[in-house]
C-alpha cells in the first residue's frame, strides 16, 4: 500500500462477511465502530456516480482515545482509527487498516512521547485485528 | 495548534452555536457532515469519565472525495476531513479542522500529483469555512 499508510489484508470472502469479520475483530481488541461511511452509496446519491462496495469504518478504543485527547486535543484530527474495506475486482475482499503511528507523524504530533506510546499501543491492536482475520 | 495539523479559530460563541456555524459555513462549501462524534457523550457512556463538550465531524465533498478514491483507494484511510469543535475552558469554542495537503503528507500520498491537486482544492476550500465563521 502507498507509502506504508497501513495494514493491506486480502480475504477470500464476499464484502458483506468481510466488515462482519472486521467489526467482530475490532470489538475483541476494545475497538467500536464510531462512524461507518458507505462510500458507494453516498457516491450514487450525490453524484449519481457508480462506485463498487467500499466502507470507512472509523473504530475507537475508547480508553486510548480519552488518554490521547487529554494529552492534545489536537489529537481528535486523527480521531477516530478508519479502516476501510472494498470489494476487490478481482475477488474477495480488500480491507486497510491506518496505522496509528504512522497517523501521528503528521504535525509533528509524534514529538509528543505520551502521545507516541498511546498511538503504539492502538497499532499493536490493530496488527492484532489484521492477524485475526487473516489467520481464522 | 501542534504542528501547524490545520486551522485553529476561536469563537466567541456557545458551543451549539459554533457546531452549527460551522456546519453551515460547510455545506456553504459543498461538504456534507457524513459522522459526527459526541466525545463528552462517549467517554461518559463507555467509562463513565468526564469530559467537556467536544464533538469530531467528518466532512466530505463527494465529488472531491469521489476524484481522489477514484485516483488511489487508499485515501479512504484519510477520508473524511476532520473538524473539531469544543468548549473552550477560557470562554468560547475552539474549531479545528484538519488541513488535507498536511494529511496527504502521510503515507507519501503526497508523491502522486493528482491526488495533490484535489488536496489543494479540499484545503482552499476548507480555508474559505475558516474565514467565514471568523469573519460573520
Amino acid at each position: 500500500m502507498s507509502g506504508e499508510l497501513g495494514f493491506e489484508v486480502h480475504l477470500d470472502l464476499p464484502y458483506e462477511d468481510a466488515v462482519d469479520k472486521v467489526v467482530a475483530a475490532l470489538k475483541s481488541q476494545g475497538f467500536g465502530v464510531l462512524t461507518r461511511i458507505d462510500v458507494g452509496a453516498t457516491f450514487k446519491e450525490k453524484l449519481g456516480e457508480e462506485f463498487r462496495s467500499f466502507v470507512i469504518l472509523g473504530a475507537c478504543n475508547p480508553a486510548l482515545a480519552f488518554r490521547a485527547l487529554t494529552i492534545d486535543p489536537v489529537v481528535g484530527l486523527m480521531l477516530p482509527c478508519n479502516i476501510t474495506i472494498e470489494a476487490d475486482p478481482a475477488g474477495g475482499s480488500l480491507v486497510r487498516i491506518a496505522n496509528p503511528e504512522v497517523m501521528m507523524k503528521v504535525g509533528a504530533l509524534e514529538e509528543n512521547q505520551a502521545i507516541t506510546e498511546v498511538a503504539r499501543e492502538a497499532r499493536v491492536k490493530l496488527e492484532n485485528v489484521a492477524e485475526m482475520i487473516i489467520g481464522d
